[in-house]
């Protein structure tokens, strides 16, 4: 076993929080692979916004306020389109770069970015707080990055440059007993939610809001959307607009029951 | 331009300083690639030592205590070893590890790590600070590192698992003007606090202690052996034994002299 922080919450979490005097800092590493993450002749620019978008939407989900980045990058032909993503990124979220590494590599290339943020909530959401007679909210629609990865023109924008949640994490932070961003598909990171929470997740299909009803099950499967879902008292007023899709039952025999029956397939995006 | 934080230092220091509440946070990315930092082949062991090493390194020569690391890891056939590696030196110098990533990629792979440490001394020591007629000087050997890549078997272990200076980092940082690790050569390493201190520094051949006299040349322009390089007051008593290699004059047309003299060739490894 290796040694781990007591702020590295099991690595089950998507962020380690660690105390620093009487602040609460919020810290994640997420990489990208060419040939894993993005196909060769994708455009650099995105894969930066990408970068820091995923990094900043777990952020959002700690309703952390970033403070800064580190960029690990490995240089490659593009780097000037690369460097334009991530200043826009960083200008549009106001995030500083804090500093990093670049590198020569050969062949597919990886970046990882890491990104420390500040909490704004004290206790740091986690995946672990739902309580049995929860309610289950989502923000926004899912399904939106799948029908831009299709390329559905509509989506694109939705796929290539996802927009991390962090105002809506700030507001809904005190509120959650459980928050995380959806970066797998609904059902598996529901599923990881229900587990670290030892209870059960029941979800309404009908209630779930999806960018196209008739692939409604592609929809609840497919990641990469950065909508936040979280759980909440019952009775508890949101500070912002988020659907209800369900509720959070006593752990049955399956982490997610959707419309009271185990989902078939696969749940998610596994990796 | 990026958007930089204060704390990136303009990105010319090794690592970010981070004030947080009454803390200072020093926070520090390295990454390494297969094919540019090591040959396949490689025991995944010394890949993940030297990983950390590195990084702790950079730690080292802020005088900061570690408290812990993300890594950002591409899986491959030889996690197991790579894990024993790992746990080895966070156990060696107990460093906790707080979170990260794994991916699956193709092709060589390419490993990151972010190491975050608690400032032991303010103002944190920089690579900006060496002053006219301050006292310059290197911990250790110099070209160890070398001799155990060219297969000397006595010194195989300086090169494959360096030890960070972490306790003659945090005993120095009171004492020094501006301190860092040697990682690319004595010659360039120097060069750059010379630049950034905008000094000339001013070194001594025969003072300069290196592993093997008749490679004098080389060995202070081989990296990997992670001293530390500082400079003080002359007066200055330093709290662990260093050589003192030369001294600290106003800038003149090179920011390196060696017995007064520009050093011919590459000053070291520029990557």
């Amino acid at each position: 076993m290796l040694p781990l922080h007591t702020g590295a919450r099991n690595l089950e979490d998507d962020c380690a929080v660690l105390e620093i005097g009487s602040e609460t800092l919020v810290i994640t590493h997420d990489s990208m692979a060419e040939g894993t993450h993005w196909l060769p002749g994708a455009d650099p620019y995105d894969l930066a916004w990408k970068l820091v978008a995923v990094n900043l939407s777990d952020l959002a989900a700690k309703g952390a306020d970033p403070i800064g980045v580190l960029l690990g990058y490995s240089l490659g032909q593009d780097d000037t389109r690369f460097l334009e993503g991530l200043r826009a990124i960083l200008d549009d979220y106001g995030v500083p770069l804090l500093g990093g590494d670049t590198i020569k590599t050969e062949g597919p290339r990886t970046f990882g970015l890491t990104a420390i943020g500040c909490a704004t909530n004290v206790p740091v959401p986690g995946r672990g707080g739902a309580s049995e007679g929860d309610a289950i909210y989502v923000t926004g629609t899912l399904g939106r990055a799948m029908l831009g990865f299709e390329g559905d023109s509509g989506f694109l924008e939705a796929y290539n440059r996802p927009r991390p949640l962090l105002d809506a994490g700030r507001m809904l932070a005190p509120f959650v007993s459980a928050m995380m961003d959806i970066s797998d598909g609904l059902l598996l990171d529901a599923s990881r939610m229900a587990k670290a929470s030892g209870m059960t997740f029941s979800l309404e299909a009908n209630a779930i809001p999806v960018a196209a009803q008739d692939r409604f099950d592609d929809c609840v499967r497919w990641g990469d959307d950065y909508q936040l879902l979280f759980s909440a008292p019952v009775d508890a007023t949101l500070p912002i607009k988020a659907t209800r899709i369900g509720q959070v039952l006593s752990r049955g025999d399956e982490p997610v029951l959707l419309d009271s029956a185990p989902p078939g397939g696969s749940l998610g995006y596994e990796h």
